[in-house]
Formats: C-alpha cells, sequence, structure tokens
C-alpha cells in the first residue's frame, strides 16, 4: 500500500517528469509519478526489432549543446555513439535524384544563395528574441502578426528556397511554415542555437545516440526513483487545490500532497479538469497549443548497403512525401536501418492510407533516394504519434499566429500548488530531450523553493 | 428514477443541444439532455437587474435572415422587438469623439474609400468559399496560408482602413485578425451573409432582440421537452462506444444510447474522454479551435439619457477598449441601458485588472462617448466568458492558419456513434444563434437517419 500523502506529485513519467522527481527525490523529499502509459518515457519509447537491436521510435539524438541531458546520461551510466555520417548525401528535387558530397545539400546556386540571405536575416531576428520572454522581442507585436510562411513569402519568390524553409518547418516542427507564428519560429530556432545546430549531424541535434535507445534515460531514472514512487496506468482525472494542499484524483485513486508539477504536453494538461478551474489566460493558452504530425518509420535490411555506395544515409526531398531520412543503423553496422519521416501535411495524407499502402509509399521513396536495395526491407514498423491518445502528436507543441504575445507568459507561470513542465515549457532547447530535462529541473526547483 | 437508457443523449444544453433533443422528441424518439452547469442555454444567459429587467449577458441578436432561430421564436410563442437604433452614432479617432448621422460612422473619406476597396475584395473572394467545404475553396492553400492581419497588411497600409478591419475582427471574432487565417474570416462573413449584413443593426445581425431574453429561447425548449429529459449539474467524463451502443458516464451515474451529439464547444469536446480514442484528425482539429475572449458589459441608468441627445447609443472606437457600444434598454424605454464589449486583446488585459478596476475603465468609455450623464450608472454588470470552466470563451471558435484546409473535414465528420453539434458546426450563420439551431437540427437529421 503505497502511502496517500507524498510532498509532490508529479503527473506524467515523459522525460521532463521523470527528470523532475529524481531533482525533488534528491532533495529528501518525497515524490509520486504518475503515468497513463503502462510504461515510463513519454515521446521516447523503444522498440525491439526481429533481430534484436532496438530502435527508437520517438526522440533519438542529442548534440554536443546539450549539455544537462548529456551529464545526465552520464550520470546515469549510459553510453551515447555517433550517429553514422559518413559518405555522400542525397537530395531529390527536380524530379531527379542529387547525390553531393559537400556543402550545397546537391541544390543550385541561385537557390543556395538565397537560402543563406534568408537564414541570415532569421538568425539576425531570432537573436532578438529574449529566450525566456519571447512577448518581450522588440518587434514582437509585429512578429507575431504572420505566420513563418508569410513572413517567407513576404521575403522571397524564389522557388527553391521556400520548398527548403517549408521542408524545414515541417523536419523541425513537424508542422507547415502557415502553422506557427514568425515569432515562434525564431523562438526555437535561437531556443537550439540556430539553424545549422538544429538541422546538423555531425556538430548538431542529431550528433550522439543512446546505446539501448533514449527511453533507457527515464527508465533508469525511473529505477533508481523505485517502484513505489512511479504509478503507471493511472491516467489523472481532476486536480483540486485549496490553499493547505493539493489532491490528484487518478483512475487508481487519489493523492495529496503539497505541489504537483504537470509534465504533460500543454494540449493534454488542458484536458485534465481542475478545481477551481484554471484562469482564463492558462485556459487560453492550452486551446491552442496544438502538436505537429509525425509518422517515424525505420526500414531494415541485412546491412547498410548504402554505406558501400558511400552514402550517408542522410536524404532530403523537396517533393517526396518521406522529406527525410538517416542512417539509424547499430553501432556495429551488424544489420542495415533507414530511418524516416512523413511531418506535417504529409503525415496527415499518409495517416489516411491502409497501412499497407502507406509502407509502400515509404519504400518508394527509400528505393528512389537509395537504389533498389532499399526496395525489400526485412523488417518495417512506424509509429503515428498523433493517435496516441497520451501524447497525440510529435515533435512537440507550437504557437500560432498571435499566441506568444497574447498567452505567452501562462507557459510556465505556477497556477498556486501546480507548476509547468515538458519540453515546450524550456527556454533553452525547447522542444527537445534536453528541454524537457531542463525544464522538470526548473519546475522541481520551483516546488522545493515552496516546500 | 431516470431510465439508463434511450434512443439519444446529448451533450450540453446550449441552443444546439436543446434544439437537436427537440428535434428527436419531435421524431417521437427518447432523448436525455446533460449539461455540466445548473441551467440551460449555455452561451445564452439572462441577468435580471435590481430594477426588475433582464438582460442577456451572452449572445442575444437575431437578424431578419436568420430563418430558422425566428421560426423557432415564433413556434415557441416568444416574441421579438426591434434594437434601439434611431438617432447619431458616435465615432472615436485620432483623440476625438465625432458624431454621425449618415453612413460615414464618422471616419474620413480616405479610410471609407480604401475601407470599400478591400471589402469589395474580401467579399469577391468570400464569394468563392464553399459553405459546406472550405478547404475546396479555390485558392484554399494559399488563403489558409496567411493571417487575416496579414492579408490586410499586404493589401493596404491605410491608417484608418487598417485600425477599422482590427476592430471589425475583434467585434465579430472577439479575436485578433491575427489569430484567424483569411480563408477563416472568408468564409465567416460568407456564412452570415457578408459584412454589412454582420455589422448591421437594422437589416443586420442586430436587429431584433427577444422579449425576456436570449435564453428563454433554450428554456422554453426545456420545457416542452420535459423535467425527465434533462439533467443538469452533469458534466459528462467519457464516451465509451462499441458496434452496439455507446455509454456516456456523467458525474452522477451513465446512460446507455444508440447514438450521441455532442453540443459543446469544439475546444470543450476535445476534453471528454473518449473510448476508444477519437482519430487523429479530430483530436488535431480540437487542439486549436480556440474561443474568442470577450467581456461583456452592461451599464444601468435611470432612463437612456442618449437618446434625448439624438444619440442612438452606437459608439465605436477606434482607439479606446470598450470598441462597441449599443442601446440595450428595455423595449419601452423604462430605463436606460448600454451594452458594450471588451474584445480580443482589450478583453484579456482588462481581466487582469481588479474589478473595480474595470468597471472604471468602462465607465471613463462611456462618458467619453455618450457625456457625463454616463458617468454614475446605477447598476453595473459584466460577464468574462473565457474564466468561465464549461464555455471557456465567447462568441466562438476560430480558425488559425493551416486549420481549415488541414482539419476541417472533422468539424462536423460523425465519429461512429458520436455526432457533433454547437454554433461552430454550421455552413450558414456559423458561430451565431441560428447557426446553433441550424446545427442542432442537422445533427439531429443525421441520428434520426441511423436509429
Amino acid at each position: 500500500m503505497r502511502a496517500s500523502h507524498v510532498d509532490v506529485v508529479v503527473v506524467g513519467a515523459g522525460l521532463a517528469g521523470v527528470s523532475a522527481a529524481r531533482q525533488i527525490a534528491s532533495a529528501g523529499r518525497s515524490v509520486r509519478v504518475l503515468d497513463a502509459r503502462d510504461r515510463v518515457g513519454g515521446r521516447t519509447v523503444g522498440h525491439a526489432l526481429m533481430n534484436g537491436f532496438t530502435v527508437e521510435m520517438g526522440g533519438q539524438w542529442v548534440g554536443r549543446t546539450q549539455t544537462a541531458v548529456l551529464t545526465l546520461i552520464d550520470e546515469l551510466g549510459l553510453q551515447t555513439y555517433p550517429t553514422y555520417d559518413t559518405g555522400a548525401g542525397i537530395t531529390a528535387r527536380d524530379g531527379t535524384v542529387i547525390r553531393y558530397d559537400d556543402e550545397t545539400l546537391g541544390l543550385p546556386e541561385e537557390g543556395l544563395t538565397e537560402i543563406a540571405r534568408l537564414q541570415s536575416e532569421l538568425e539576425r531576428l531570432a537573436a532578438t528574441v529574449p529566450l525566456a520572454s519571447p512577448w518581450a522581442t522588440p518587434e514582437a507585436g509585429e512578429l507575431d502578426r504572420h505566420t513563418f510562411d508569410s513572413w517567407l513569402t513576404m521575403h522571397t519568390d524564389e522557388r527553391i528556397a521556400l520548398a527548403f524553409y517549408r521542408l524545414l518547418s515541417r523536419g523541425i516542427f513537424s508542422a507547415e511554415a502557415s502553422e506557427m507564428s514568425v515569432l515562434h519560429f525564431l523562438f526555437y530556432i535561437a531556443s537550439g542555437g540556430m539553424i545549422d545546430v538544429l538541422i546538423g549531424t555531425t556538430g548538431g541535434a542529431q550528433e550522439l545516440r543512446i546505446e539501448g535507445g533514449s527511453h533507457r534515460i527515464s527508465e533508469r531514472m525511473a529505477e533508481e526513483l523505485g517502484e513505489a514512487a512511479i504509478e503507471l496506468g493511472k491516467p489523472v482525472h481532476v486536480i483540486m487545490q485549496d490553499e493547505g494542499a493539493v489532491t490528484v484524483v487518478h483512475a487508481g485513486g487519489q493523492i495529496t500532497a503539497q505541489r504537483v508539477i504537470v509534465a504533460l504536453p500543454p494540449t493534454l494538461s488542458g484536458r485534465l479538469r481542475y478545481a477551481p478551474p484554471l484562469p482564463a489566460m492558462r485556459d487560453g493558452l492550452t486551446q491552442q497549443l496544438p502538436m505537429g504530425t509525425v509518422i517515424k518509420v525505420q526500414a531494415v535490411y541485412e546491412a547498410p548497403f548504402w554505406r558501400n555506395d558511400g552514402l550517408s544515409g542522410q536524404a532530403l526531398s523537396l517533393e517526396d512525401p518521406l522529406e527525410i531520412t538517416f542512417d539509424n543503423s547499430p553501432p556495429d553496422g551488424s544489420c542495415g536501418v533507414l530511418v524516416g519521416f512523413l511531418e506535417g501535411v504529409h503525415a496527415r495524407e499518409a495517416a489516411r492510407l491502409q497501412p499497407e499502402r502507406r509502407r509502400e509509399l515509404v519504400i518508394e521513396c527509400l528505393r528512389k533516394y537509395f537504389g533498389p536495395g532499399a526496395a525489400n526491407p526485412t523488417e518495417y514498423v512506424e509509429r503515428d504519434w498523433a493517435a496516441e491518445e497520451f501524447t497525440r502528436g510529435c515533435y512537440g507543441a507550437r504557437l500560432g499566429a498571435g499566441v506568444w504575445t497574447q498567452f505567452g507568459k501562462a507557459l510556465v507561470e505556477p497556477v498556486a500548488r501546480i507548476h509547468w513542465a515538458g519540453a515546450e515549457t524550456s527556454d533553452v532547447w525547447n522542444g527537445y530531450m534536453e528541454g524537457a530535462v531542463r525544464s522538470g529541473r526548473r519546475a522541481a526547483a520551483e516546488v522545493l523553493a515552496n516546500l
């Protein structure tokens, strides 16, 4: 029988929630983590292939500048290894497949020049965003009025540059450029260290993988916390608070605490019932923080055959639904794995297909990029995060036009005994595993200061 | 003891839900309406002033072209009376208060010319929107990429015209022009019969009031349905369905039915739990259909003193937080009532004030428009709809950039035994009481065809 009273309840056993709990426990306070699912890890989850290798079906990469998660990985005794990043890249455009091994990304000169000009202007603007308060950006009103797509069309009519930035929006946000404000785009690239870092492999956000899979970070922390501290399969229904305490009612009972940390995607946090009801600003915020739409796919082969062709396994397409791929093979290369992403409109369209037809669509793309060797994977797995009741989309939530300036302050501001965590609440590396860890620690610090 | 099985359960006893129930009952089928509140009427509600007159604190006006609600009013034995619309109007702009009794709205020639030019262009585009499927608009992709504010700034830099259309956005949607896509703006004005009808009093959407208040429409229908058919104070928690039936679990128990109609604002419908979970497209839609922000205020005076000055009580301001007012006095003029609206950013800012300070802000505006006679109301009442747990905003939900084209189909499409109603789901007079009534009937027809 677990205690019916703890110092802190954490709702959500993803990386943010478990990180918060770890911090609270290490301060000598009692903590209970509740999750609706029967596992920890949230948007990180492993899948054991038939050959025994575990691939990551959610967030998977970490980068050198992500110091909080790297330190954590080290503390937990986990190892990282580099993403395979040797050889030529592939870019599909204008009906053809281009192989490149330079900085051109296989794009034509005039496109590259315009991409660089826009990047410079975007990063100049991004540098003006105060990460902890994007609404205080000097030109916030103007930057929040327009969608990123409007900004693009107001600033260029160069075909390749437009296609590139629309692809970039899907690649980074799993959302169309029209589905976020310019201010959100700027905040987000600034939060992660600007565009080259966000899209980079070596030196960038996709540089390193975690042995055994990224979900092991949450699993190891959960093991440290101990079984009694984590209750799985317990969706939370109601959070009640008064001057003396907060009570969390879940599918298996209720727990009373001094403070609660809600570490869910914002759109899910808005679905819980609260007594008293949340302030209008917080509720208004979660009415409009939709999650991205992505289907992550992995195609498994006997061997990473593309490496023999001198290819890195990284492909971009300006015209196919599977727009981005990486080599996701095991560190020893004992089998070949290509990971790819259907994002934004491509994910929404592909989700309507029968599974067999969707698989064909993906394999067609892989064959186009990597040749006939890609035609017959030994295994194919996919994950549609928007269909998952207890996530409802990846990679994360985005802020559409007007939301940062009108509702942004409510993203992190506690509501009496309720504190908010989750990758979406981090000022640094917002939306990434790094942001999740940082948000959990920030929320834990808020709570500890009030116990 | 009520039956535990009916043909149809309706969730939400607003105008849409009760209209649906009436249609179902009149077809000889059994129906149960559940509402979280202790009253019917949803976004229509009356408030009895100290002098005995009941003012409308939610939706209140109907117009001549709103045939469904007018016929319903007639069938229920209710009466309408004209909104007071005699005398000069007031427009505050450029630091001054202008009185006008012509078509100029007190705006300068160059502004009016540009307003007319843009109106003509907007209405030309709006006429291309198929109301039942806005995503099929010829230029849907382009019109859905940009916010209405972006469209405005791309089409004009005339100061008065910009201010006017931003005011119009707040006045019609309780939202900023940046908070909706061009496509949504166009759909909405087409849905109601174009701009002059939407903003008009005589001949427009504000032409008529209902004796006793608009909430009486729902109340009368509820009386007809009988006490056994309506359960109040019963928030719905879970909707479970399988091949044979649907079960609705609420705060007071559960009911099984063949079909359920969810007649809630979309953002609230997305907060219920569903088993099986809703499809990703439906969930993705309700993640991003935020409600407008409005505080409705009524200032009461011994007499409608402005009428003696030859004023209609209608004011517009391009620079004050209380942007729009109307004469809301009883039909016999036995006291004076001015109704006003704080909308969009003005509502969000005013909501942060202490009630006493907010009252002062409102009265300052009324005094500016109508003179010293407005300085000392005998009574002042207000309603902040965004703070209401079981509405969470008015007038209705809006679709931001990208939402109609990406998720629009899921707005009305049933999910097996679950059907959707509410003013937001109507193709004609979307967002108005007329749309609510029509949506209830449409959902009832869907259900009756499947019983």
